[in-house]
């Protein structure tokens, strides 16, 4: 915002735009009366804004995305449950929805599949019930244009599953790791390569697990350092964070 | 205490003992004002009392020390600090002070000693920082009549550490895995052996580590089935741990 | 794992193996997909993968079940509740299900229950709500061919019930015992007993109760040393611990 | 406050008191700037204000019980630490202080000595370094006029020595239960009698003892019903609501 | 059960008894095979037990409130939801169900309500939401025997409400102060009156509520002395607390 | 109440009033049998008694809300779900409903909507689903007599839709800023303007978030001083907070 | 800075300022190395900046003080400790600190003493140990140029004490309420008066106290509407919202 | 290791390294006794090992320190405190100590510093009091070899300190945000910019900051996505991750 807030005040000085024009350019989102969609989001930071599905209803959903795909942006939704997606599709048939990652979409030739990031990240899982968190990351990276390598159920209890993967992430740019129970996968990894890991603890289990916050503080107590954490669940913002990664250059 | 109390009724029976005798002889234990030490119960479970040094003065310890050792029965402190030693070791000059482990004990033919559980327990740590418990452990398990091998910072973020020592690992009749940070150790052990693994979770660490109930939490949420946890530093109890499974004889 | 490298490295120095089938090997858990089995770990550690059925579709539950058994090793899921279980059984109609410890397996002759391990484990419960719990760790721990002694509602509030059961205590290489409110029984029993004493804290309560960390915490903090700790409502974990224990030979 | 409003009133209307008097005489106790001491405490309730300690300067504790002994009324201040105590010694050297409860008080002929409530309170500790607490509670009863029978270190791991000692707890009125570690000594007392039973947790211990929440929660929690709790290390709260329990009158 | 111990060694001694036979008389509770049903309870602690109806099935519930009516006992099951007691009613037509405060019982002339203890309980409470837990303590206490006084909807927010009822707190031996929200009626009360007040907190709330250990926490943290507590919502806990005061003689 | 109080005791003085009547006048309300009706709430904090329909029946919630209406009471309720709604709708029809906020109310001239306090209340919000929260603060201040300004959707990741709205925030009186997630929006505003502004955290979130205690907690913490806090979701507390600093005059 | 920024783009249209001007006129702050003084904060907020002490060396807090008093600034420190005050009253003699409170200010004719906001607030405190928090906002509610009412020890367990000073009470536009314990004060008092009452918990206390999380949350839940909160001990974040409503003109 | 672990048995099967010695290869980390250093940790990872000097002596940090540099590798400690620091430098005088980052290191020609990694980290923090985790922050990316631009106490109450110093977030390959109290910092700035945001929260605060897991709650809940989040005050772990981030090559 900084440098269009000098182009702006050029602008202004040049008399090419009023005083008041340059104020109101500060606020170009479109306002649907429930939701101020940021049109501009793609060109500040370089990501199309998504919708956050969950505790929204279907038709709010339908009509961010059909917003946002009437102004030429690309249209995602995460966090959609099964009946939420229903409605949805009732209302825009050709949006496309995956059950596991829990993802709705409305398919076309958008920007965000044609801006190129080089290099692979590796979604990597430790166990089946980490599956759809897991499947959320990678689907999404892959949405943001990035490649992405999966290695599922590769816990640290059979440790050969994983070591038998090296090859995975060593060749990775990134990586995530997502792991419930005890969270010890995000350690292992970054103890046996160089690249970013970034851990994702996961909700499923019961008692100590806490929901998830045990995996996280395990995760944020790492003994091997450098490791970077997510909030729990949260496989579409650690995708978020590998393509801010990828998307760095020297 | 169930069968002494059918031989206790037997012998009230008999007219061996009087009612009011037996109903005496259940309260065996001597009465130091400060405390009632339980004599006999080196007899009942087969483990002399230990004295928990935390928040007594040295004045108590000493006390008690004496008063087992007056009784030919082993005497030991646990969580003894420095100051406090110093202040013991001035009345009880022949006691032995170890500031790692922070036990202080007397010296002696104890039974104890004597006791000989067959087959090592394996003491493992992940870090230096957690030695101090590891030594508890150790030297606790050593004072209770095993055998005990040592291996020190075999963490999960350098395998190949953990790895080179699997030897002692497959050699032991129990484990004691101790481990501050993440509390990673005990899964990756579990999955490798067959043996018990005791896990103990130390309080060295900061922010969400939570004084050691994220690596206690981790490791009541292992991914490796069969593993038990003691408290937090609770090397003493780890050792207990050990000398009860050593002790089970089919 | 360490062994088998070593047998490893010697058969490729031999020429017996090639480098790349070595690295290979490392890796020979069957990939279903959305779970890899780890059908070699009853090789590696004396116990077979054992189902984790929360979290997962029928489907999964079945599929694995299968595989499992078509590889001739023996088939067990835990956490299983009766609608996963029904739609289980129209595929797989062999399957045994109880529903009181929430247990489902492929019968047959596995190798599980034949390999017998001495020596008898005491499951004890305080209250009737722990009965689900305490079940789980009984027939977990039968299907691992342990022989079981069980002590229903011998909670502490009526201390004659636990005392008149003292010889099913006195008996057992190993003590299970499972309990929610203040988790106090396996203070008493560990008091009484040098047998290694498994507490399960289980989750029924309110208010104060936590969903079990209280009988828990109360557990790690037992004034009776030496009693080790599982996760809230894990029988599945006592049952395989105590298989540790009794597996073990002096 | 109810009756003397009305009979505030009933003088007013009879004009032998103001209006302004009567709003006046809502306020009467001493405002000494840093505090306001409510000397009509004992007629309203039946016992006399007794000062916290803790946080307040040595002058400000002295000048309070100064204050109360001046008033005629009874002066005792608790969780005084030895270094307050002290320096109120110095000031008031007639003040008599005793360590282990940390209690300060002024002697005298004062009528919390005088009325005597009938019946024995039996203060019952788990273990040693429950002493402190327990003497608090046991003390702060004997001031205010209750007749105490102590049982110290009868905890939950060595039944036999608590029922060597039901003879003390059949025959009180009420029965203060102190105990720290994980607070099981209540819920085996209430099981056994029908007096009400008053549970102090401790806070002394670590990890999971949580500063003495787990006791605490646990005794909430205690599968003996009508077990009541106050706060962690609160003698002086046990022994008033001791108090308030024997003063009752059918 | 001290008494009934010299008892039975007594009779032991004069060979009434056999050794065998006195063992065994320590376990005389009925074995239901999932409950073990604590008969005699009422002989040794003066009240019957009283049937946990929550994570019950309506089978078990009836069976154990028809075993011990058939033992000529009082049968009383806490925490039946509406769908149990239906299940229980269409087998023992003659059960009494309330809804609000969640009992059942079988009615006829038991001890439970024939043994009368003098004295007046007074249940209070703060809003319209603590109603549930507040009817069930004062049911449960005339259920024991207990008079009851009744004031409903007096939390401190509108202080005359209280002021206008202080005639029900001044006539009452035992008071029962129900409160959730922020649990400041037993602080007031206890100001105002020297009778025990045993407070209830609830969980009727929001956020900060935690489920009621908020007004759980404060209760314990009264700024009026002698405030005791039991676990939140735990209406009839309170009521066996009442019970004990007032059952206590001096 | 004080000066009340005065006012009735010069009229007890006066004889125009019987201490009896005067002392009974203190308690004024209405008794509905489980809830006592504070009708004169309006006369002595100048707000009329709003009834939290959590927790209650329909029947309850229209009973209340018509004896409101018939004193000539306005009559709103918080907290009402769609099901109570219908419920209340098929009693009283002319009630109102509006399902975003979840508020019920019956219409009508009352005096709640008559006096008029000057100045504008901005509610601001974070995001799309803080809207029920950030609605409930909105309509129940416009309910209270105050004019609202709305500012939705402009959360600290789009500053510049923040900025754009600084119009609003610089020309109300007090600002109710509601955001969930991290919470971070009130210190924002508390940067810019030097109006009170009431911070409301909302419970939408996962994970970390803790149910709105993260944004609870942020808030507290704001590094912009003043910023005052409500619990999370009560926007009718926010709205009550505003009518309370908008009505002081100086 | 909305108006701000509009005037500066209307001077850069007007020529006055160049655009690079413009944009470095955004950060007008003095830095001092190790802090970003915000100069100009009294004109944008209408409160000048006031240097948090704690965590800070005598060096850095003597340094900013002096600073903001060479700009001809008021200057304040909370949280300052007696060392920290002695070292800091060596480098600037005439600095005043007052030890109850904390506070340390350069003294002047600041313009923060001149801008005279009209009405009273009533800081209220429950105990003698909530002393210092409450003099902290009371002393910063001065010297931020409002008058202040004090009512010292007032709290809920003797209700008397608050009823005789509801004059003060009555008389505030604002009051802020300091209560440790239970927090039950704000409660009480904002069900007797209409004006804002910001609620301030203070951290004295033990055991389930949880360092005034307790009294925070109980005031978060209070019965009485309307109430707000800011942090544990936060004396000086009240003043700064008492001065932002007392400041607020319709 | 996978790929050492491909090259070791190539060289195995080629007989130029027997199977022992390979086995043996694995440790090859140097026993100091109390630690096992892993001297080949850069070769691995491309870090070198650093010391975590909290918890450790003296003479432990002087050991480690002298042996990697008797290595050739770069020797560098962290947490640090004072008293440690001095006691090393007696040792060797030729460390270098920095007080407010608190590390300590022994200079030389290490290949730390010679391996340059392109593009700069921007170390941004909120306020002064974050200023010692920003600088270990900053100080070990520079030592790790990483270009540092520097912006201090920017937080969000003084949006203009921060747009002012937009030039530095736009030129960063990856940020690193600093930031206590609410931890709002993060969230601002990735809604600016497009790069990586580490965001570290730090442990200064009172009351509801909880140590710091009230920020590192809401970095993990920031509503700009792909912020990530590392342990409280691990200024160290943020700088490892950075130089992940920038090693990271397409």
């Amino acid at each position: 915002m900084g440098e269009e807030l000098l182009d702006l005040m050029e602008r202004v000085r040049r008399g090419e735009v009023t005083a008041e024009a340059a104020a109101n350019a500060l606020s170009r989102e479109t306002d649907l009366g429930f939701a101020v969609v940021d049109d501009h989001r793609a060109t500040r930071t370089g990501l199309p804004e998504v919708v956050f599905g969950q505790g929204k209803t279907p038709e709010q959903v339908a009509h961010i995305l059909l917003h946002l795909c009437g102004q030429g942006l690309p249209a995602l939704a995460t966090r959609v449950e099964p009946h939420q997606a229903e409605a949805v599709l009732r209302q825009v048939p050709d949006a496309v929805y995956e059950a596991v990652p829990r993802l709705l979409w409305l398919a076309g030739e958008h920007p965000a599949f044609q801006v190129r990031v080089e290099g692979v990240v590796a979604v990597v899982s430790a166990g089946t019930s980490d599956l759809p968190v897991a499947e959320e990351a990678a689907r999404c990276a892959e949405w943001f244009g990035l490649e992405v390598a999966r290695a599922w159920d590769v816990g640290v209890a059979g440790l050969h599953r994983l070591l038998s993967r090296l090859d995975v992430l060593r060749e990775a740019r990134a990586i995530i790791a997502v792991a419930g129970m005890e969270g010890a996968l995000p350690s292992v990894i970054a103890g046996l390569v160089p690249a970013p890991v970034i851990a994702v603890p996961t909700s499923t289990g019961y008692g100590t697990h806490l929901g998830g916050l045990t995996p996280l503080f395990a995760m944020l107590n790492s003994c091997a350092s450098g490791v970077v954490v997510v909030n729990v669940d949260n496989g579409f913002g650690a995708a978020q964070a590998a393509w801010r990664i990828l998307g760095t250059e020297a």
